[in-house]
């Protein structure tokens, strides 16, 4: 018998061990080796690559909300840290229901984008809701589960911004809003088919895995919800001189920062939507050196200041050094991009000091910093550095300052619409619900105060725990 | 030269760097490049598509003991985590040998499930033991690990209701015997082609990914366990009225959690067993779907209880919802999924109350209300959702009462024959080793009198540490 | 309209979606689609399945850089955690740019390893340097991505061995060097065609996915710059009596060893750099079972000594079975992989006597006995147990003398180049910046002094943060 033929004969084998009843599936695999049309098979197993590569690229993508959840439980004071904790456990969950329901068809719905989808204008896609009738293909699944954990990202991007002071049914409340409606409109426009992709300069507004799309538009909320908050209690003196709140667990933050990277993997290169497409790897050498680049100047640029290296820093510089090439990842060289991320941790540490000494604005894990800014930076990066090198797509340094104007407007967009939209949500939400816990709240920790429970109990009162057991 | 022909060139040259001499994989690359047969290029894609995202597929589910030893640690108080932790540490590594030595004869030998697996029977394998002689293929290798680290997954799920009161040996012994016998022989059944897989009703009993043959096997293991140890000391009052423990480490429960939902999509879209059938992507979306409405039910419904949202019941609704979705997650809507998911979480809340406040039993994380109320929810809900969109297979919506009927009876067979094998297990053990340790070790805690050792030495006395560098 | 056209019709769709403008891949679908050269569909999916084979397993190998910081932060003391946490946080984004800049270079160029890298010699490349020229293409792309994961992880193994006393600065320096120049030049040896991999003896020096490229090397360094700095103050007595020093966190310790399993899923399953490989099942196989075994060794062997089982030993039993596995993984059977675990186990336990006992070297985290000792063991295992299932590679017990010696030549060039090349950098470093923080320094611990922070600052004084929040 044929190699081939003993191949499917076991490859029948294990889908009946996998509990699916075998005659559904043996007529397809005799007929292939049967019938030997190379075609068929060849086209099944192109299918399944990129099925397969952006399915796993999705899971990475789905493991950075731990990453998110870590550095920022990290960064947050032990009484806040349940909170924290939660609030990102519980925007993923409700986040993407939001995406089910309502964000991934205001976001793709009329762009052609897939199966069912048909229906839709230049500003919002208005077909798709809950998956329902056509969109409920295999391609379309693969193409929501994707795009829902990049709306994921955005979402929980806003917490950080907003830790150890905001209601958590004001967080969630929000959550569900910018992945219903904030975060797709703006993704519309660019990834969906509309106005700003379709800009007849350059090849129309472009970004790749998402500066502007997932990361700006989270991290210019979380400055706005954080603007609209107000400072922590302590954050600044009465002169208004900005005071270090020290976060309470640096090991939570370091690991934090490794699933981040390594979910980046997936965030960048996954976002082909292909296997097939050999530019994966060059997509995952351009993230690789951005986010090392990154890291390296948020690290030695507080051992020049003070002598002293910052993990913090470094870990903050490697995540905008990433934020900042994923616009631009399958356009620009290797070299470009060690440029693109060590400019985006220099424009990061730039933001942070404006945001706390020149807004007066209490950003507790850097969130608008890392992600707004560097995001913006990304954005626009891609119209200086692209090289042509993919998709004919290139930048000021290439001669061509048509895709650079594209980027400013699309920026100029994203910065529009985000603020309007982020600032009447979070209104809506302080004017019924409430943004802020009460100030004895914040003092005595969110964790007594709103979960009614602590980060480590035995920490607190061992005797309790003893006692217990007595 | 063609294209073709230039990447097999680097084909080669990237094989001669892996230190494989390169004359030996030249010749059959140079076939596919001269002889240009389209079918085996094809053939060989689509194998591979097969092999790499069952493997992959694998690795997630392996790392999910991360995330259980992260849990049940978190769960735990301080003094018994390096006990948990080593327990979760070591029945992967005593469970996988056990598999490949024993389990895995008797859960697919016979069932014509690999090569060289020809006999056997209705009730058990009998062939392919330490994966010797022709069971050494690659394809029985493939087979092999993805079940593997389900076999795992079940020993695991155990330590968690036996935590905190286990001797750490007898708990191993436990290990070593459901994964070479308990957890094969039902899982022979319905996926080694045994009797339930045969039954003439709908299309025989059918468990996607294990929410019976993995979930209920393990939860219902630990149930058992925890019955026959007696609760913890401190657990229930006087009068029987339960107390609450709480866990020493949050911020390791909710990580955990993370990384539990991230192995699911190993574990449910993997069970295709294959890349090349995409609806893996459908799989992954009604997977994330249900787990999400988990998270959700458990979070607010201590809300509504009792004004605050408890960040343990999300985690433990989350794990619920993928339990319960795990057996129908190929066969069922989004929007089914999502109800599922969340009725899955509602049984674990209930169960717990009853477990805890009927059966006077303490199974401290939960493990039966989430992975056993949950997976016989799961199984049954199979036959009820089921609408013919994979496999034909529909359950009692689409009006078909016969593959619910066999649900009913593959779950009466489950506990069945859990109940029994488990039972007479832990007894033998009970009567040999000892289930329990002596009360003073159980105070003192298990990492001082079973480990000899601390998690966190220096907190426990950082003086200690300092002499040490004196 | 053809299965296969409507997949390439959602295909274009699905790319335009991720802001590539369709027009540029259009025509290359249009032409599948229309053409239907199968040969073209199967070679582009074949493709797919290498790159995203290999892209996801070298993801998976970077994701160890965490597990490797979570285990040296575990056993390290409070005081030092922030500090080895920034040093392999930093080591692997130094370690990159240099193995971009210089050690990529050095280790393949001239070995027609990749496309545009043809000169160079049998003892280190030429050319490659900053993947420049054609070495941008994304072949070679891919492999720098794979290769640099695994330049990272030769350096971030030293940490360990020279924790809790090293300058940082010392540090990342050696990083550097180490990736640039001496992991590379072993590593063109064995890997890049040099003469090692030419030697006429069996099949010229193997080693499959580095258990002397990557680990021993590793070790070796860790071991001489342990032996440069010197013990720990308090790590012997005045008699030489070596101390025990506990780590602080022994749920970081097992963390990071699941991590660490994790991703030796894709270092020696993925070291074929071929997803149409299915031997990639049976390495998997080889490197679980030789981990279990090696975990199973570790744990008993405390038990059967002091009547308590050691978790710390059982996590660096299972690392060194993985250590020892990683040569032999792809040569050799299921039952001889659980024997070289086991034995690999077996020599890390005897190393850590001797090492302490004997040598009276301070290796905090027993870097070189996991690393070096069972890495050493693994590449003579090779040519011992391999059994010509494999690329005809026979060791001694089938009766070929030949491999072996080839392995014991590489394994003697091995501690001889390596031994010489991190001596002298040790030394240049010594002699400018200085290898050791001052006594005091290493008293007060290296977060105080070198980093200015606190890994867990609440802890230390909860005060400080209420007073900050005043």
């Amino acid at each position: 018998m044929s190699k081939v033929g003993s191949f499917l004969r076991s490859k029948r084998k294990l889908i009946l061990l996998a509990g699916v009843p075998g005659a559904l599936l043996v007529p397809q695999m005799v007929s292939a080796q049967e019938g030997a049309d190379a075609m068929e098979v060849a086209t099944s197993a192109f299918t399944g690559v990129n099925f397969v590569w952006t399915l796993i690229a999705g899971f990475l993508v789905f493991f950075m909300q731990a990453g998110f959840a870590l550095v920022e439980a990290g960064f947050a004071r032990r009484r806040n840290t349940v909170n924290i904790l939660a609030k990102n456990f519980m925007d993923f969950a409700i986040g993407g229901i939001a995406y089910w329901a309502f964000g991934f068809a205001i976001m793709f719905g009329g762009s052609a984008a897939a199966s069912g989808l048909e229906n839709g204008n230049d500003f919002f896609g208005t077909s798709g809701f809950f998956l329902a009738g056509e969109a409920g293909a295999d391609d379309t699944a693969l193409l929501w589960f994707f795009q829902m954990v990049f709306a994921a990202t955005a979402a929980t991007i806003v917490s950080g911004g907003m830790a150890e002071r905001t209601r958590i049914n004001a967080y969630l409340a929000y959550s569900f809003l910018i992945s219903a409606i904030v975060y797709p409109v703006y993704g519309h426009w660019v990834w969906g088919g509309g106005w700003l992709s379709q800009l007849d300069l350059g090849s129309g507004a472009l970004d790749f895995a998402g500066s502007g799309v997932v990361h700006a538009v989270g991290g210019i909320s979380a400055l706005i919800g954080a603007a609209m908050l107000g400072p922590r209690i302590g954050k600044f003196a009465k002169d208004g001189t900005p005071r270090t709140i020290p976060g309470h667990n640096m090991p939570l933050v370091v690991l934090g920062a490794f699933i981040l990277f390594f979910g980046w993997f997936g965030f960048n290169p996954g976002s082909t939507l292909s296997g097939t497409d050999t530019h994966i790897a060059m997509i995952a050498v351009t993230t690789f050196l951005a986010g090392a680049a990154g890291a390296i100047v948020g690290f030695y640029y507080s051992f020049v200041r003070t002598g002293k290296p910052d993990v913090g820093l470094a870990v903050n510089g490697a995540l905008a050094g990433l934020v900042a090439i994923t616009a631009p990842c399958a356009f620009v060289s290797p070299g470009a991009a060690l440029i693109i991320g060590a400019i985006g941790a220099g424009i990061m540490l730039a933001s942070l000091s404006i945001v706390e000494r020149v807004l007066k604005i209490d950003d507790p894990v850097g969130a608008f910093s890392v992600h707004g800014a560097a995001g913006i930076w990304g954005v626009l990066a891609l119209g200086i550095f692209a090289d042509g090198s993919y998709g004919d797509v290139t930048g000021l340094i290439a001669g061509d300052a048509g895709q650079l104007a594209a980027q400013v407007i699309s920026v100029v967009a994203l910065i529009g619409w985000t603020a309007v939209a982020s600032g009447l949500t979070f209104l809506v939400i302080k004017y019924s619900i409430g943004l802020r816990v009460p100030k004895a709240d914040e003092l005595a920790g969110l964790d007594a105060t709103e979960m009614g429970t602590d980060a480590y109990p035995e920490d607190e009162s061992p005797e309790s725990a003893l006692a217990a057991s007595a």
